[in-house]
C-alpha cells in the first residue's frame, strides 16, 4: 500500500465497504461521542469521517493532535447506516474505522480556525494566507479560478489563438497608470518598467506575422488598491487577431466567453450568442452608462419634446436652454408612499445633482408637482408614450445632455433595486460600440481623443478628412456583463497616415507622433496587416463567477490595501550592498 | 465574401481550381518571369503563389510594392501543371491569378530581409525583432515554443495537476542568484523582488492544502547571460505534489515529459518512461557527471585497484596516497595515430588538468608509456577488465576522487564527440538520484550542506542522529536530458526538528534558522503534509527540441547580452517626477 494514501479524502463510497484503506490528510473537526473520537478528515478533495474507537491507541494519538495537524489513518470502511448517513457529502455514507494513526505534522495553537464560516480580520488572513486558503470557500474559489483559467486556455485554443509570453521586464510606455520600475544593475541609472498591459507587444506580434495571439497575462500598475483591483498584479485574457474587422472580433470571442461562463454558473443562465450590440450613444440615452445592466428591465426615455413649453417651468426652461429630460420608469412604484420618491429625490441631490422629478400613479391617477403643473392633457399623452400602467410611477432627470444621462442612468440603477427588478441568476452580456473617436474638452477648448487614439476611425482617412470630428466613430469596444466593464478593445489603426492625421485633428504635429510613439509608427512602416482585440479581465470574470465582491477573494495570494504582502513581508529594506550594485540611493525625509 | 481574405495562404488545394478567392499576406518575394509577375504571399500559415499577368493592373500594383508589403489579393485559383509544382509547398499544385490587388500596408525599405537564410548581427535582428520573428527558422520556433507549453499544460492537467498563478512583486529571497528589486511607492526606502522561483509560495500552496501544484512560471534572475540563459526572465514548469514520495513525483512527471518530446521529437526517438535512475556516486564514477550525457556509450571504470604497486610509478604513486585511477574506453582508436592520443593529453593540461595517459592497442598489442611500465601481464589483465579489443584505445585520468571524475567525465564527453560515437536523433533521459546530504568543505573545514538545505535526508531524523553526516543522502534529484540539466527537485523537508537538526549538523542554531528561514518554518508549525516536486526548465526544453544552441532562437523578444531591449529601449532612463514618487535617487560617479 501506498506510504501515504490508497484513497483521497473524497474518494471512499458504500461500495467500499470492507477495505482496508489509508488516507492522509488534516484534522479538520474533533468530536468526542460517548468515549468515541470522530474526526473530519480533509485534503484537497473533500472529507472523510473517521472513527476512533473507545480505549484505542489511534483514539490516544488523535485526542492529543490540535486541529489542522496532517496525520495518516489506516482503516477499515464501514457503513454509517441510512440514519447517520451526510447526504451533503459525498463520502457521507460510510466511515472509515481508525486502525492506527501516523502523525505527519502537529499543528502548533492556530492564529485563524480553519473549520466554520467565521469572518476573520483582513491582516490576519493574509498574514496567514496559508491557513486562509485552507477554507473551504477561498478554496472553492481559487479552484474555481484554476478551472476558469484553464478552461480559456483551451477554448482560445481551440479558436486558433496560440498563447506568446511577452516580456515583463520592458520599457515604461508613455500613457496610462503609474508604471512599477526595475533598476538596472549593469546600466546605473536606467529603469525596466513591468508592463501595465502587453499592449504594444501584442501589437508588433501581429506586426510579427503570428495570427492569433492569446496570453494570460500578468499585468502591473502602480496604482492604489480598490475592491475590484489588486494593488501591484493582476491577470488578463489579452488578445489581438489580423485581418479581421470589428465582427470577426466578437466572433472569435463570443463563444469563449459564453462557454467559459455556461461551463462555471451553475443554475444562473448567460446570454446566449452572440451578444447584443449596443451603440454608445444609445447606451448612454437608454442605461444613463456605457456598462450598461442589462439584468435591470427599466429603460431611459428621452422625453425631452414633451416640456417644449409645458406648464411645468423649470423643465421648459431646461429645454429651452439646449437641456434635455430624461424619463426613468419604475414600475409598480405608484402603490409606494410619497416617502418613496421624495427619498430618491434626496438620494439624488446628496449624489450631488439637482434632483429627481416624479409622476406616481396611483389608481391610474397621476399626482405629484410635476403632474399638476405640466397639465392633464401633456401628462395624459406623456404617461401614455411612456406606456406606464395604473400603479407605475416615473422619475425626470433634466439639464445638460451627459450629466443628465449620468443622473438618469444612477436613477435607473437605484429605482431597480429599490423596487427589487433586478434580475437574479443571470449573467447579462452586451457590446458597447460605436465611441466617438473625438470629444470636446471644455477645459481646453479643444478636440481631443475620447477615448484610444490607436483605434481605427469608422471611414479611415475619408472620414477624417471630410466629416465633423465629433461625428466620426472609432471601432472601439466594450464588452460588458452585468454592469461590469469585462475590457476595452478595438480595431488598431494601423496606417501611419491615419495616424498622423487622426493626432493632427487632436492637436499634434507629425513630430509628436514621431517622438512618443516612434516604436509603434516605425513598425508599421515595414509592412502592417490589419489587426484588433480585446484583453478582458480574469479577475473579474471570476468574481463574477464566484459573486465575490472582493479580488481577495480570488486571488491566490493578495497584497493589502497598503500594497504589503503580510506573509512574505514585502515589501522590505534593501541591503547597502544591493543598492549599491543598483547605483541607487534611497530618499530620506520628506518627498518634494 | 471576408473583407480580407477567404483562405489562409496555407489553405488552397488542387480541389479549389475554379474558385474566386481572397488572400491577405505579406509580398514574401517577387520573381519577373518574361513580363509575368510571380509573388509568394505569406502569411502565418504558409505560402501561396500569385500571378499577376503582363499589362494587368494587378502588376501594376505589385511592381510598385516593395517586399513586406501589406497586401489582399483578389483572384482565381488555377492549376500549376505537373511540370510547375512545387511539391516542398502545401499549396504547391496551385497558383491564384491576380484580379485585383488592394495595399494594407506598403513597405518602406527593410534594415534586414525577411525571405532567405542569411544570417544578420545580432543587434539588427533584435532592434527590429519584429521582423526578424517573420523569418522561417524563428517563426517556426516560437510556434514551437507555444505548442510546446500547451501540451504540457494538457498533459500536467490531464494528471491531475493545477495551474496556480503565484505572486511576481514578492519579497527578496535570502538564498541563490541575485534579485531584481522594484521600489515601493507606498512604503518609501522598501522594495519588492521578483522571485528568482515560485519555490517559497509552491510549499506555501502544498501548506494550504492544494495537492498538486503546478505553473509556467516566469523566474527572474539578475545575473549575466549565457547562451542557455537570457539575461532577466525565464519559465520553468514549476511543480509540486502533496503526500507522495520521490517515485511518485517521477511517475507524475515522466509522461509529460516523455509525452512531449515524444510529440514533437520528428524523427527522433525518446527514452521509454520510467526513466534509468543513476544514484549520484554511480553517475560521477561512470560518466564523470552529475549530468551524463546517456548517447555517448562510453562508460568509466575506476580501475585504481590495478594501480597498486604497478611498475607505471606515477599512478602507483597517486594511488598509495589515496588517489582513483579511472579508465575511459576509447572504442576503435586503437587505429587513431599517436597524434590522437597526445592531444588529447594536450588538450587535458590546457584545460588545467595533470593530462590523461593511455593506452592503444594495435591488432591486440597494446602500445604507449604506461603499457610499458605497467608491466605486460597486468596490462593484459587490465584490458581484459576493461573489456577492450584488439584495435581499441583507452585514457586514464588519476589523481584525487573529485578532480579525476571530472577529468574522466570531460574525457569521456571529448572521445565520444572525436570519435563520433554520440547517438543522433535520440533524446536520452535518466534521473540522478541520491544526492549527498552534507559534504566537506574544504575551505571552512566543516560539514556543510551539499546541495539543497531544504531537501529531505533519506531515513530522516533517525539517519541524522545517528550516521555520520557524510553518508546521508538526500530524496534529491535531477532529470537530465543528452547532458543537459533539466531542473532540480526534491521531496521537502516538511518537519522542523529535522530541519533544526540538519541545520545543527552544518553548524547553524536554531536561532539561524528561525531568523533567515522563518516564514517556511512557522507555515510548518501549523500542520504541513509530506510533499515534493521538481521545475524543469521550458526554454532548456524548447532550445533541445528545436536543436537551437542560443536560447535568443526559442524566446520570442529575448534582450541581448548586456540585458537590453533593443527594440523597446529598455532600461532607459526615469522622470525626476517616477524617482521623486519612489523616494529614490540615481547614484552618479563610480560605484562603491
Amino acid at each position: 500500500m501506498h506510504v501515504y494514501r490508497s484513497h483521497t479524502c473524497a474518494a471512499l463510497r458504500e461500495s467500499d465497504v470492507g477495505a482496508t484503506v489509508r488516507l492522509s490528510g488534516w484534522v479538520h473537526r474533533k468530536r468526542d461521542h460517548g468515549g468515541v473520537l470522530f474526526v473530519d478528515l480533509r485534503d484537497h478533495y473533500g472529507l472523510t469521517q473517521i472513527v476512533a474507537k473507545a480505549d484505542s491507541e489511534a483514539l490516544r494519538i488523535l485526542d492529543g493532535l490540535r486541529a489542522e495537524s496532517v496525520v495518516t489513518i489506516d482503516g477499515t470502511v464501514v457503513e454509517r447506516g441510512p440514519e447517520a448517513t451526510n447526504a451533503n457529502l459525498a463520502t457521507g455514507a460510510i466511515e472509515v474505522v481508525a486502525d492506527a494513526v501516523t502523525v505527519q505534522s502537529s499543528a502548533s495553537e492556530l492564529p485563524m480556525p480553519v473549520a466554520g464560516d467565521q469572518e476573520y480580520p483582513e491582516d490576519i488572513r493574509l498574514r496567514y494566507r496559508f491557513l486562509d486558503l485552507r477554507r473551504d470557500r477561498i478554496h472553492r474559489n481559487i479552484v474555481l479560478r484554476s478551472n476558469v483559467i484553464a478552461s480559456i486556455r483551451r477554448r482560445m485554443i481551440d479558436q486558433g489563438f496560440m498563447e506568446f509570453q511577452t516580456p515583463i521586464l520592458t520599457a515604461s510606455s508613455p500613457e496610462g497608470a503609474r508604471d512599477y520600475l526595475v533598476p538596472s544593475r549593469v546600466h546605473p541609472g536606467k529603469f525596466y518598467a513591468l508592463p501595465q498591459a502587453p499592449q504594444m507587444f501584442k501589437q508588433l506580434l501581429m506586426v510579427a506575422g503570428f495570427d492569433r495571439y492569446f496570453q494570460i497575462a500578468p499585468c502591473f500598475r502602480d496604482e492604489d488598491a480598490r475592491a475590484d483591483r489588486s494593488p501591484g498584479e493582476f491577470y488578463q485574457l489579452d488578445f489581438e487577431m489580423s485581418f479581421v474587422t470589428q465582427d470577426d472580433v466578437f466572433a472569435a470571442i463570443e463563444p469563449v466567453l459564453h462557454g467559459i461562463f455556461e461551463e462555471f454558473a451553475v443554475n444562473r443562465t448567460v446570454t446566449a450568442a452572440p451578444f447584443p450590440r449596443i451603440a454608445y450613444r444609445d447606451a448612454m440615452l437608454r442605461y444613463g452608462s456605457d456598462k450598461p445592466d442589462l439584468r435591470n428591465p427599466i429603460e431611459i426615455v428621452d422625453v425631452t419634446e414633451h416640456f417644449v413649453g409645458s406648464g411645468f417651468g423649470l423643465f421648459a426652461k431646461i429645454v429651452e436652454g439646449g437641456g434635455v429630460v430624461r424619463a426613468i420608469p419604475a414600475p409598480g412604484a405608484g402603490a409606494k408612499s410619497r416617502k418613496f420618491f421624495d427619498e430618491m429625490n434626496e438620494w439624488a441631490r446628496a449624489a450631488g445633482h439637482a434632483g429627481l422629478g416624479y409622476i406616481n400613479i396611483k389608481d391610474g391617477v397621476p399626482g405629484g408637482p410635476i403632474a399638476k403643473n405640466h397639465g392633464e392633457e401633456a401628462t395624459t399623452k406623456l404617461i401614455a408614450a411612456l406606456g406606464l400602467g395604473p400603479n407605475d410611477g416615473v422619475f425626470f432627470a433634466a439639464g445638460k445632455e451627459l450629466a443628465t444621462a449620468k443622473l438618469a442612468g444612477a436613477a435607473r440603477t437605484r429605482t431597480g433595486e429599490e423596487l427589487g427588478l433586478i434580475e437574479e441568476g443571470v449573467f447579462k452580456f452586451c457590446w458597447v460600440v460605436d465611441f466617438p473617436m473625438f470629444e470636446y474638452d471644455e477645459d481646453a477648448k479643444k478636440v481631443d481623443f475620447s477615448h484610444n487614439p490607436f483605434s481605427m476611425p469608422q471611414g479611415e482617412l475619408n472620414a477624417l478628412e471630410t466629416m465633423d470630428p465629433l461625428d466620426i466613430l472609432a471601432y472601439q469596444y466594450d464588452i460588458v456583463c452585468n454592469g461590469v466593464e469585462l475590457s476595452s478593445g478595438a480595431i488598431r489603426n494601423h496606417k501611419p497616415e491615419i495616424m498622423y492625421k487622426a493626432f493632427e485633428i487632436a492637436g499634434y504635429s507629425q513630430a509628436d507622433v514621431d517622438t512618443n510613439f516612434s516604436g509603434m509608427i516605425n513598425a508599421f512602416k515595414f509592412g502592417a496587416p490589419p489587426h484588433g482585440g480585446s484583453a478582458p479581465g480574469i479577475d473579474r470574470i471570476v468574481m463574477l463567477l464566484a459573486e465575490e465582491p472582493n479580488i481577495r477573494e480570488v486571488v491566490l495570494f493578495p497584497m493589502n490595501q497598503r500594497a504589503e504582502d503580510l506573509m512574505m513581508q514585502a515589501p522590505a529594506p534593501a541591503t547597502p550592498r544591493q543598492l549599491r550594485e543598483l547605483s541607487i540611493r534611497v530618499v530620506d525625509g520628506p518627498k518634494a
